[in-house]
């Protein structure tokens, strides 16, 4: 590893890489550079470190670690002649899409390969507006699919907030504020073209296959979606697109408690309506959001909610019940519009929520975790959460997906206040096992990447940890795919 | 094997068990009987052949094989005992649950083990109706669920017609009318228990946890999901519930061609009109319905469509968009209806639909085949499909769950007849390629099991089968689970 990047390495990374990989010996890359030059072509092989610093880290708050190279193939074949060199050569190979992530998972740990998958040449394959699917390689993201296809009448709904790549989005099983109607990537993939580590390429659903649904075999393609580019390396994924909603409005609520929100929450998905967000702000955070946007919210909970439908008519009524129930739980007047200009108004808050919840200490930069429960144990965990942050003297506020029961804590930090850090990481600490004991999971939607894989084994046990790692074995038996991720 | 079944053995089947195990080294059960009954008790181990008789094959073609012996474990623990003795012994187990699968997937092709799940304790053991989720043991089918928890303003909605067991629909990956709007399993588990090779017992999302959502590692529960018994042995599942529907209609339209209908469809889906149930029975269905069930229905290419609501204004709506696409489609007036009887009425041809085909026949039994393709070439699939069982001079139906581009092809069929039969197996071969070529699948619903095993390679290709198999091998390293299903 370069002296040079060893001054920012994070202590808790290093860690983990050291006991990630104690007995795998890797080779050097340096030996292969040739080698990948004349696959690639010189340009698409950079060692500089102005470019390798690009590809040194993610969103979330692990300190960058250098790959020591970056490679940048064109094509499926490029990328699977570069894979095929790694595994003879036990060379580790990380696949980098838009550096979104907020967990590591994209993170070179160890001197190795960063497969940029930018360059792929393809971009939006295949539009099938009529099956309501779509090809796209790994250069594309949701925002410029959307784009792309803005006249069809259809959309992709998965929306993680940051733009990212869309194949990116199926390594991470992303999700996001309207996963409650339109569901995850899990629930929005056809087929996968994933380069294997060695070097083969597989269809997961076969060759150009694309049917709503398949009795075919094992399910493949829901392996790939969140293996974290750890069991191959996506190069085309076959998406499906939803209608786009004719009709739209927007709301605003705020209740006196957490459960009453909750609650809320509850009724209105056993009531079945289709509602397309239902966003959670603490008091706290709704609080940050009058300072930095300057709005005069009430700061209590608060839930921002979305409907979508195809006509006013079908919004109306779905804003109507939604509104009725809110009441019921001491909600306040249900303000709802479905004019452009002052649904956007309304979403301010929850768009800004972020920066917001940054602003309230200058400077600072945002650790941001993710926990998800099930909705009958939110209020309760919710206001544990509360009460260990103000307890804990922690600026945090909580914003969440709540119709999933997946909520997000947002701390403004200073990572170099070793202090403060470990007071920050003892709370994480406590909010994952709060979510576990009560029936939940330790990420619902960002990944385990490095900065979770210790509460992957306290989640699924001997047993499922190493179950996985039997299917990691058998499909990269020299750990070649992103090493140290998901599992130690 | 025991020669009593030698004579009732097809010999199809017969020639696939060769291909499929011909290195494979198994053990005879009949020395570890005492062991089974000493972990289970005298009872719960039959080797009656009238028992034997009764484990002996599906509702599908395929002619029985008698298992050597059949277990009735009543625990997990008692179950993971049994498993840990055939993997010690190489002894072959097949889990059967209600037997109610059509392509052989529960029947034992080797000397061993049929475990019956179906005296496994607990039945319905969880049900938690403010997080829209139960848990349930292999023992209860879907009809008990439903029944069980019909005062909770819930449903499970995965219908595959049959009754079978919700752990054994788990297992082939089931699905059914209603798919297009509430999924099929896949879309409907949360978390699974399952009892693999070695006898450990694994929990697909950790034990307890049944989050909406989540980003924790290898998603093990889909693995599980459509494996056919061939991973692991599934001892309870926690299902996804749904809001009942608190309003319902029914409408029945007939078109003048299939692309008319199917165009129907692939328009209601644009519009974004949460369709619950949009069926096709093409236009010799009709006629067999009507002789049948003495109706006077139009013998013409028909949509049988169902929607569902929470109010009679919402699906009367949804009815009205679909009425109004249907007639521009040249369909018949569009009648639906809220009343229950009239309901009733107007689904009588669907659900009568393969007693009527049968009876088409006199004495004939029913051999059903299952495809699904992209939504855009169904209406081709449809008519060359139909085309061909003219020509071939087969009687058959084509009934299908449109919505998903899945249909299925109903022949009466003297299975004793083998000129018949071999005609018949022509035009499954070329149904099945004429799936693969417009892009679908072998099998929406119906699963592999041994009936589709050639046809699997021709889907996934060299990679995808191995990428399976390698799966198989790190589980199952004895390959004592199921053997000679999914893949040969």
């Amino acid at each position: 590893m370069s002296p040079l990047i060893l001054n920012i390495v994070r202590r808790e990374t290093l860690q983990l890489s050291k006991k990630i990989l104690p007995r795998k010996r890797y080779s050097t890359v340096q030996s292969s550079i040739p080698k990948f030059e004349s696959i690639l072509g010189k340009d698409a092989v950079a060692t500089k470190e102005a470019v390798r610093k690009q590809f040194s880290r993610d969103e979330g708050h692990l300190l960058p670690r250098l790959p020591t190279v970056v490679l940048s193939p064109t094509s499926v074949e490029q990328v699977a002649a570069v894979v095929r060199v790694c595994n003879e050569q036990s060379i580790p190979v990380v696949a980098y899409g838009t550096g979104t992530g907020l967990e590591g998972g994209s993170m070179s740990l160890k001197d190795g390969v960063c497969l940029s998958t930018a360059a792929i040449e393809g971009g939006i394959c295949e539009v099938n507006e009529a099956d309501f699917d779509v090809s796209v390689r790994p250069s594309v993201t949701r925002k410029q699919l959307n784009t792309h296809i803005r006249n069809t009448g259809l959309f992709f709904p998965v929306d993680p907030g940051a733009d990212a790549s869309l194949c990116g989005m199926v390594a991470t099983s992303a999700s996001g504020t309207n996963a409650v109607r339109y569901g995850t990537m899990k629930e929005n993939v056809r087929n996968l073209e994933v380069v294997l580590a060695d070097g083969s390429v597989l269809y997961t659903r076969g060759k150009g296959a694309r049917p709503r649904k398949s009795a075919a075999g094992y399910n493949l393609t829901d392996l790939f979606i969140g293996s974290e580019g750890t069991l191959g390396i996506i190069t085309k994924a076959i998406l499906k697109l939803h209608p786009r909603p004719q009709a739209q409005s927007v709301a605003l609520c705020h209740f006196p408690t957490v459960a009453e929100a909750v609650n809320s929450v509850v009724e209105t998905l056993q009531m079945g309506v289709p509602i397309a967000r239902i966003e959670f702000l603490d008091h706290v955070q709704v609080a940050a959001c009058n300072k930095y946007s300057h709005l005069t919210l009430a700061e209590q909970p608060t839930l921002a909610l979305e409907f979508h439908g195809q006509t006013d008519a079908e919004v109306g009524q779905q804003a109507q019940v939604v509104g009725d129930i809110c009441a019921q739980n001491n909600g306040s007047a249900f303000e709802w519009s479905t004019e452009l200009e002052e649904m956007e108004k309304l979403w301010t808050a929850r768009h800004n929520a972020y920066y917001a919840a940054l602003a309230m200490r200058t400077g600072a930069v945002g650790f941001t975790t993710d926990v998800c429960v099930p909705i009958t144990k939110l209020a309760e965990t919710i206001v544990a959460t509360r009460k260990d942050l103000d307890e804990t003297g922690l600026k945090g506020v909580i914003v969440g997906h709540v119709g999933d029961g997946n909520f997000h804590v947002i701390l403004p930090v200073f990572e170099e206040n070793e202090e403060e850090m470990k007071v920050v990481h003892a709370f994480s600490d406590r909010l994952v096992r709060r979510a576990l004991s009560a029936n939940g999971t330790c990420t619902g939607e960002h990944g385990i990447g490095v900065g979770k894989i210790q509460y992957l084994a306290e989640e699924f046990g001997p047993i499922g940890v190493q179950t996985m790692k039997r299917i990691k074995a058998a499909l990269d038996p020299k750990n070649i795919l992103n090493p140290g991720k998901v599992f130690a």
